[in-house]
């Protein structure tokens, strides 16, 4: 491409309304524009991008066996009614009514297409497993869209679902769709860790999400140092601390702690570490059958916090979770928040592991600025029910008993997920098994932010001049700045020959032509972040050479003319290789 | 492809609401499959094909040196309300409220989101032309969608928008998109014609259609049987007869025709020929200042039929055309329609070019029942405006002057377009020239409709056994079916090697590898319409053969076995090439 014929609209400055780099740096590289909330155009420069995350998306799927198909984005509500979702989906749902004023949805998702399709299509087990994937334009109406394509209302996604007659069935797809996950991030050239995630709301039985690692993500996600072990920090299990709980030393006293609420508050009062206390957070129960909701209160060690997801996958536990009121404490407990405890309280308590391992530990007394020290399980409360619920935080034991764990921050580009039954019982579809009984499929689904990779790839690759794409998906994977083009007749002889030379061995090239100072066109083929960069000029060609930059060297480099393309080939694999 | 893995959802039974072929045997070979009213899903089989046919727009479209770009399907209300189109768009703009309660449309085309691009990202001349398009999913909330994709809902369309300073640069770009549109489907291997349209309703100066050849098409074309020209029945210009009108012999005369109220029943009534009868239609006139609206008279020949683009882009013509009722006739004349006339009518009239050129013609008496004869131009009525209103007719003489006329059906799969400055002007865009001076820009649009290629190719290519694809975008070009490979390890073997053969040679092959009848096979690979087929069989390869047939061959023929690739290469190009 030459840049003279392309549109290259880069800005120097940085857009006032971007709030995180990859969003700045679309905008600045010229690669996308607002239309509105949440709505981008892609502009020449951004689609190349995209159009390479697709391609390499399809080819992986491809690969893996799956089907591509294409289902419409307009989806009639009557089959949302069938799965239970037109109710349950929320706000983020675009809902519109066509000229015959019926309801249709503009698809966020399309489980419910999919096994429309598939229970009208397949009936018989040898016709299974399936899996049909599709890249499509989706649709979510965020609240509050932002971040550009990194969260916005219109985004590209490639998702897939499976069929199965059984269970081990869909593991064994599961699996070929981690290894394709892994295959296709492995491609993109993105540093990406695959995590165990929590399905419990979705009521599927596993879950993996795939991370693009960088500081600025939005997501904790967990390692162990010393093995495989890897999860979001939803899901990542804080196990019990190891040995017994030391045995009680001290008395149980009654101290006064005037405008001590907050753990810090109480800590430093009494010149304890916040690992010494523990904190009590009220929550509502499930509703009995009559629709009463009680409250149920958490114990979690001063310095911990509530996983909140782990809280609300517990029995008992109001889903989604819901804190008590001020006014609902006080009725219960007789107390103000900061100064609730496990002691003689007269609501359900669920203890976390690490608070159950303590011993003459300091609570809340139940009555507004007292609290308890020397407090003892069993000696003065009783220990009844303890569980997993509070994050897990660095140095944590892993939970596959291997090393302790890190969390560093990720952004969530893929996720994997056995549904199981949900959608095929709801909307009846079966196959006749071997034995010719009817069965409810089996269905797993697996999706991946196409648009949003974009957007994480410059997260995890930029610096002060732009952004440094991996070669994969480059718009272009090679820049030719001529200098001074318009003046020798030589340096434009010169680049054309290179840029035919390289395009021809099946490069994506971009000579940059244009009319402008070298200053100017260094700039923005850093900023647009081309991974290789040659520059023709006067002086070099005086001396046979053309002057060579990696996007991430410090130091340039002179070439001999005649090396060009062996020099490139040897540090980058050609288009589509 | 292996069958075994893949959808093959063929049906025997041909579908009771698919009207139209295409619709038919893309249902029965399992390319589409309903998802509601002119929504539907692109199956595996299906979404081949229309990816290939994308393949060759975009391919075409970047040689032309037009730049890619993706907007948003989704269009904030603001942009078409600076058009003025968000109330003259009427129905088939699919119109919705984000959560926020603001209004968006689903586009049905993109004129206001490229020009509000273009308008913030070019400023000078110097970046001009400039031509940019996409291939994206649109929806036209049709009132009555049927025929399958070929005019459903939600469609796929490759649509481009070009922006210049002058209509010199959009005359070039203009001829430049012909030439690549006649690439386009040269490619695709279909019969078309471009034709020149009416661009009358959208105030430009010039537009072409597109029409694949099909005699279930919806659109009348015509062409000269000597020249190039060619139109649709909208455009196509009907030239005066030649020579001077004949001098008038009979007298006028009034006759009673009782209950004669056609052309038909007249002619007949009073033995002469409908050639030598004018009917008469009143239409509504342009309002007035006061908004009060008149009548026009509209003569015709009483074999010719109106065209009514043609009478609604004259002057003092209301638009959208609309006849009178019969009551405003009853008021104006004080007869009933099929007795008006032009003698002595009080309202204006326009005459057509045949009409005007009969002597001794017979028309209405503007009485009940009543006809004149013998009447004659000027010496019983004036002959003020003479224009061309009618359709034109087989044997019409050609408008170039070379040949006569021919009709032919077509549907329409690519439009382009002069838009002018209608839109430029309306939103404000505009460039410096080289003088400094701020100019709207000259835009031009293209369009073509990529999932109806796909339709139009079937009705124009199909037999009683299925589809016949063009090898361009077959969906696979090879089939191979082994006959009893399940009991014979010698022909799934053969059956192998020559796919893996085939494949490495660049074809798309599907090897049916069923466990089914040969028949049932032979007839889904011919409903399915897949170019070429090889056969492998025990007794083929007993004597060292396979048996070839082409899709649309009547014999089959035995190629040795080692000869199969040549065979091929020479009868059809490669994948890509």
């Amino acid at each position: 491409m030459r840049a003279s014929r392309y549109l290259i609209a880069t800005q120097k400055e940085t857009p006032a309304d971007a709030e995180i780099i990859s969003h700045q740096l679309m905008l600045r590289a010229g690669m996308i524009r607002k239309l509105a909330a949440g709505l981008y155009t892609w502009l020449p420069m951004g689609l190349r991008t995209l159009r390479k995350v697709e391609r390499i998306v399809r080819e992986e799927m491809d690969k893996s066996g799956a089907q591509e198909v294409l289902m419409p984005a307009v989806q009639p509500a009557e089959l949302w009614e069938e799965s239970g979702r037109w109710t349950q989906y929320g706000g983020e749902l675009l809902r519109m009514n066509d000229r015959h004023g019926r309801e249709f949805c503009f698809g966020p998702t399309h489980e419910e297409v999919i096994t429309d399709l598939v229970r009208n299509e397949l009936s018989s087990y040898k016709e299974l497993p399936a899996n049909f994937y599709q890249i499509q334009t989706k649709f979510r109406d965020e609240r509050r869209p932002r971040f550009g394509v990194m969260r916005a209302r219109e985004f590209i996604m490639k998702d897939a679902y499976s069929f199965h007659l059984n269970s081990e069935s869909l593991n064994e797809t599961y699996q070929v769709m981690h290894r394709t996950y892994c295959a296709i991030f492995d491609r993109l050239g993105l540093d990406y860790r695959p995590v165990q995630a929590d399905s419990g709301a979705i009521g599927g039985s596993a879950s993996h999400e795939f991370h693009v690692l960088a500081s600025s993500g939005e997501d904790d996600i967990v390692f162990s140092t010393n093995s495989d072990y890897a999860a979001n920090i939803e899901k990542a299990e804080a196990v019990a601390p190891a040995g017994e709980r030391p045995a009680p030393t001290e008395e149980l006293k009654e101290v006064s702690t005037p405008d001590k609420r907050t753990i810090d508050a109480v800590s430093e009062f009494l010149g304890i570490d916040a690992t010494r206390t523990v904190k009590t957070l009220l929550v509502k129960s499930e509703a009995d059958e009559d629709g009463n909701a009680g409250l149920i209160a958490l114990i979690l060690r001063g310095d911990h916090t509530l996983n909140e997801i782990k809280a609300e996958n517990l029995q008992g536990i109001a889903e989604p979770l819901t804190m008590a009121t001020d006014e609902e404490i006080e009725k219960a407990v007789g107390c103000k928040p900061g100064s609730i405890g496990p002691v003689n309280l007269t609501v359900p308590v669920i203890v976390d592991r690490s608070a159950a391992h303590l011993s003459d530990f300091v609570c809340g007394a139940n009555k507004n600025d007292v609290h308890l020290t020397g407090v003892n399980w069993q000696r003065d409360v009783a220990l009844d029910r303890v569980e997993d619920i509070r994050n897990v935080v660095e140095g944590d034991a892993s939970p596959d008993g291997q090393g302790t764990l890190e969390i560093r921050r990720g952004i969530e580009v893929g996720h994997i997920f056995k549904l199981g039954n949900k959608y095929s019982k709801a909307m009846n579809a079966t196959v006749l098994d071997e034995n010719g009984k009817s069965v409810s499929m089996e269905m797993g689904c697996y999706g991946v932010g196409v648009s949003r990779i974009v957007a994480a790839s410059i997260e995890q690759n930029h610096d002060d001049k732009g952004i440094i794409w991996p070669d994969a998906i480059a718009p272009f994977q090679v820049a030719i700045v001529t200098l001074n083009a318009h003046k020798s007749p030589t340096v434009a002889e010169a680049g054309e020959k290179l840029y035919e030379q390289l395009r021809q061995a099946g490069y994506d090239v971009l000579l940059d032509d244009r009319n402008e100072r070298p200053g100017v066109k260094f700039a923005d083929m850093e900023l647009i972040g081309i991974p290789h960069r040659f520059v023709v000029s006067d002086r070099g060609l005086a001396a046979g050479t053309l002057e060579y930059k990696g996007r991430r060297d410090t130091d340039k480099q002179d070439i001999p003319v005649a090396e060009a393309l062996p020099f490139l080939v040897n540090s980058s694999p050609r288009k589509g290789l």
